[in-house]
């Protein structure tokens, strides 16, 4: 088994101040913050697909970095290269999860038969790897979008042979997921949406894929995957308009299917900025809806309209993730996917380190601040007292059903004139800063 | 009383050619399209506020519009001149309805038992006026946004005592309403949102704003208001984030709440596009989904971030606006109100003559098409042959829920290659060109 | 010499109404509007690389179209194929010119010295196609921004030895561009940008863009070149910012460095909406200016953030196109290149053509509104009128400089109330209307 | 004279940590950061319109704050209350500058020639405040945007009657500003823009916005004004296209109208984001063009469309413009305005101080990490690395203008495969992120 970053060696913690650059003052995993140690609130995974797969592509250029274990030329030997490389570097970094599509792990064959056996040999050659490192896999899913069966969708699809295709592929991805233990299985679908209302039927897309979804949940019960289902929203590319575009839509549809008790969300960060929400504001969403359930850490440009899938370096939208999360009562089963890529021109190897590490020790920094925010309860007893007059006279009233508007009218109707209180929003972001700042 | 609009006639539907520059060819009203009159295909109604209250000021300018009967010193008497300009412009463009914000019609007194007051008295006025033209109410609604009151929001304040004033003033609105034999009621939450997280208890929030919507459920059928309830989705602005985002975020709402049943969607089309849809996307969504109650019918400037409410002049949003109410069986009981400003820079009182004329011929052109597109089965033909797949075999399979995902992956094994046919966008674009083109 | 597109004869001009779906009722291109043909106005374009060398891939997922011509295993053959099914594409469609980069008429070698040969015999090739069909070359171009060679940059890279290989291509591609008559030559920087200020020298870039340029004009001057040069402004994508984000920033660049009479602007209508601007401005800029060199027709979305390039198909944005076209003068030596591509899900060949069409025919029903809109004068009086106090009195002294700050306020001082005109613009957006729906 | 803020002391810079919700740890403005105090590096100046004239009112909504200055009935009165709290709150604070629309100080009278009267009355009880507490004005500016005679433009106005009004009003805007003695004074056109071409004769606009501000430049001469002349650019809002876009935008016209040594920018946070720019971007384009002249430091909201004016809190954006500035050789005799206002809700008094220090402290820290970057050269020293190239050999010829197309040619045939280096980003910022966290 060949070692591929063969010049780094296992990257320390919280130790690593000596050798540039990747010096930065790492995060301690073993720290507690509160309960827990750093590792088990922070679940971090590495994404296969852009940390092993890509190499720097995009639409106006070819690839920048020949990543050594995708030049072999045959292709089982080469995917199995691809998990050598990947444990490889879990191991360096400290990284106890990961997460996959299928067709990052293991090639298409001639049919899918074909295919399912080359999926089944680089499986098996994978929880031999798990079982050596201790390494966990987050989650699977199944890729219903590169190939270009699914140009139309695929749970989507106008096609019905496509349907059926997707639908099988999907199963092989939860056995899979299954066999390795993974802990969550994801839908993200990269072609459920239109291009056109010209041409498209919505209302039969969006009922087929209720039944794809539905079909899911009952084979997961049939074989006895306990993992839990995600739906990762996203509003657009590749599809003009994707059906999941943000959690709000992914309830109403679940709502209106009656599967809402089946599935939580995979929040992943770009994905909100490009439906124009906040990050912090998809992960409230979730949570106060009881369906936060994993995230994918990256960042997006907001200056830039589509996504870019950054490390996340940006510690605002760290530390109110991580104020989300706690307030959810921490993560697990999921975890902090960095579902991001290195860019185009950080084409060595040391970059993909370099920017893992950059993302962890933000995330790391977030988790820090967030829970000093929440266990000094500065932001939490601001909201308390802002709300106050629910708690009690018309305001626990109106809380616990006791009035309707004819009682709300009488009680209006002899109001003194009405003082609100400021919001303090200046104060409030200050606060965050303070908190920053001053390693508090 | 007084005539305001004095330079301008009663303006004739196909025959106003010869005047500029309100010489457009302007749509024949009782012209047939299929089975209907235009008029009654196109309930046009005139906003209240745009028209008679606005005049023309902007966050970085002062109005550019006296409107004269706004110059009348008594508040009262400039109500009911208001009124009289109302119907005479309605009279005059031969405007079949139109919609009002409680504030719009009747000032606010010295407090809420005066403001009530005051507002029965314009009721009053404004129901003589309907009688003696036949004009109707399209819908009423409350303005719980403008008065500093409700500044951190109504339905969603942290204020109980705002609450209660909220529910006062739309249980009025809803009185009124009905006593003006309104055939909707709408709600429009301009300050139901937030401003930043950081001070905000969501989840508390969006809980009141359900019972809020309970309680006017409750009334309305308490005192037999049997017009239809919408909810107008906006995205952002005035607050950062608005809970009514869009169609699909306000039917994750309803659902939850299990007030799916009461409430149907009054789309605007700017709205629309702020949350980064097309007019038509909300409005089929809300088709599929049986909720697509009403239409603002405005425009925006998909180059600028804010809600311009320009007059509607694109002829394929008209087209495709129209498209989606044909296929729902029309827009009654709701109707197509002009949520629409003139310019700051057109502050003459023809401008607003103009710009009607210029709304309604476009979505009259837009019904011709979107009519025509339909009785040649263009569209709808090359959808019924792209799904056709399943109609038959294995799709059919799939949407009569007889097979899952075993039988699926069976028939996978099994499956020839797959052949996709092309989506022709391009093609089915020009289609629509040719048809706005060719008066087909 | 094989025939690619079996399927399809030539698309005749005005007759081809009887073949579904490549029936459009096709331009004329003999029709004369006003003392030119259609054909002498619009200049139509193939672009190469989404025609020819485009299959259909985008960043989540494969090519779906395999071009036979670039099935063939021997790269010379196949590059020579490709230019059989060009001509044989632009014959069948009546297109008189085309456009291309260097890389995608010819590969790369093993070195520079191979890569010229090879595009020298391919160069030859084309030549005699040329000759044969009166087809001609509206501008060639260097590709600088697709090898891994350019992800810093090309003119504008941190690494001087890039810096010299791009000005050796560059000035090769003059050659070509030369030896096959072309009539321009346009500058893309594609990586002329940066991705984070972080580590960028913007100052040293950017003076050595100028070099490159001058350069460019000195070299072209010395091998008698005698085309036009042209940039083509674009604000993001591929990289964060590119240099040459739209019109008046290509000015400023060209103003400071003396560059100015040299270069015109290539516009592309999906560069000027990522900038925020309309197509028409970007036009509107470079006609006042003196420098509107040529056109890429294409289209975006503007709900999306990337570049869609879409084939144009909206008569809004072709009229007011061809409005300014008009009001330069024409856009010869110029021309409407179409930098369009299929959708990925209209795969099939005969989308190439029905969006080609699509496309032209847009652009001809543009040309005729915008010519009789002109001919009719009906804006052009508007403004004229609107301005016309510049003509007369006080405005005359200020447009020719009779007056200063001191004269100006002695005659404020002494001033009557100022009245302003309306603006009417929903008036003049009805009247665009008018001109679509009534073939005027 | 009245104290307006009586509540609320003078804030003491360190000290303040005790009372809540004015206890940040403050800014301490005589520490010395470099050779200079954070007071010298950061020329912070209060912004007349927001603070004092401003009352929380949005196109939504009504005011909700009643500042007690503004509800005196005498206008004079009222602006010269105005100035008592405006110079009460600036002492409180300790700023030492402050900027201001003439419309801002003092109202409009009946005519010209009272407005001016007034204004001249307002300006003495300013001269006086000024020379009492040794505030001084940074700049001054006329609003030639507000009123209804400037809706369709002041220098680029349709009507030659609104151009001499605007020639009149900044002749005595400046005659103020150097009666004040004001360091700069500014250029803000917000109705120099247009809202449709239809209507809109580009060239002579800009022609005519050229001759007022060549018309400025003679009578500063001839008065002896030797401020700073600064435009500021926004590209849109109020009007769809602002002519001064952005920063390459105003280059491009002042060197067309040979102005260019005339005017330096006014670069704001907001309105460089509103134009697809990062803050610090256009401080970059406006140092490497020597054009650097002041800064109104506010932020925008980049999931919102509008001119938000927050006050600054994120420090990313702090420290890169304090980086920027630091290698401009400092702001002086620009500063930095606060073009903030406090949101709607944060009506109460308090939120005004609270604000003004949440931005000033985010610089002042912002000033101290940028200092400590620049000082230790991590971004400088990578960056000369980065671009070594040039320093030597064939880079060397290139920057020298040694060598041209042929040279570079001969060169590149005998090159050796190019080898690039990583652009590191993602390191850059996290390296950023270290000197945020450890105030290194």
């Amino acid at each position: 088994m060949a070692e591929f970053f063969k010049g780094i060696g296992v990257i320390p913690f919280e130790g690593a101040d000596s050798v540039n650059p990747l010096a930065f003052k790492h995060y301690n995993k073993d720290e507690k913050v509160g309960d827990k140690t750093m590792a088990e609130h922070l679940r971090f995974a590495m994404s296969y697909w852009h940390t092993l797969c890509a190499e720097g592509g995009d639409p106006f250029g070819s690839t920048t970095a020949a990543r050594p274990w995708n030049q072999i030329a045959n292709p089982i030997e080469m995917a199995k290269a691809k998990v050598d490389a990947g444990f490889e570097f879990m191991q360096k970094l400290g990284i106890e999860y990961f997460c996959f599509h299928d067709r990052d792990i293991a090639p298409e064959g001639k049919d899918l038969a074909e295919t399912n056996q080359i999926l089944d040999e680089v499986v098996a050659y994978i929880k031999v790897k798990m079982q050596e490192t201790g390494i966990k896999l987050l989650w699977g899913t199944a890729n219903c979008f590169n190939n270009k069966r699914f140009m139309h969708g695929a749970g989507t699809t106008c096609n019905a042979e496509v349907f059926a295709y997707a639908a099988a592929q999907i199963k092989k991805a939860i056995e899979v997921t299954k066999e390795l233990g993974g802990e969550n299985y994801v839908f993200w679908g990269g072609r459920e949406g239109y291009e056109t209302l010209l041409n498209t039927d919505t209302g039969l897309e969006l009922d087929n894929f209720a039944r794809l979804l539905q079909m899911a949940v009952d084979y997961a019960k049939e074989i006895g995957f306990t993992g839990q289902f995600l739906i990762e929203p996203k509003p657009k590319e590749p599809t003009k308009h994707q059906y999941d575009f943000d959690t709000a839509t992914v309830l109403a549809f679940l709502r209106k299917y009656n599967l809402d008790t089946y599935f939580k969300m995979n929040i992943e960060a770009n994905h909100a900025t490009l439906a124009g929400h906040t990050f912090q504001h998809e992960l409230n969403m979730s949570r106060i809806n009881n369906v936060l359930g994993s995230i994918d850490a990256n960042q997006g440009d907001l200056m830039l309209g589509w996504d870019t899938d950054q490390f996340p370096t940006n510690i605002y939208d760290a530390t109110m993730a991580m104020y989300e999360v706690l307030k959810a009562g921490g993560i697990a089963p999921g975890g902090f996917n960095f579902d991001s890529k290195v860019r185009r021109g950080s084409f060595e190897e040391a970059d993909l380190f370099i920017a893992y590490i950059a993302g962890m020790d933000t995330f790391a920094k977030g988790l820090k601040v967030a829970y000093n925010l929440l266990k000094d309860g500065v932001l939490e007893d601001f909201v308390a007292d802002r709300y106050a007059s629910f708690n009690e006279g018309i305001g626990k009233d109106i809380v616990s059903g006791n009035v309707g508007f004819k009682e709300l009218e009488a009680y209006a109707l002899k109001q003194q004139p009405i003082v609100n209180k400021s919001g303090r929003q200046e104060w409030l972001e200050t606060v965050v800063n303070q908190y920053i700042y001053n390693n508090k």
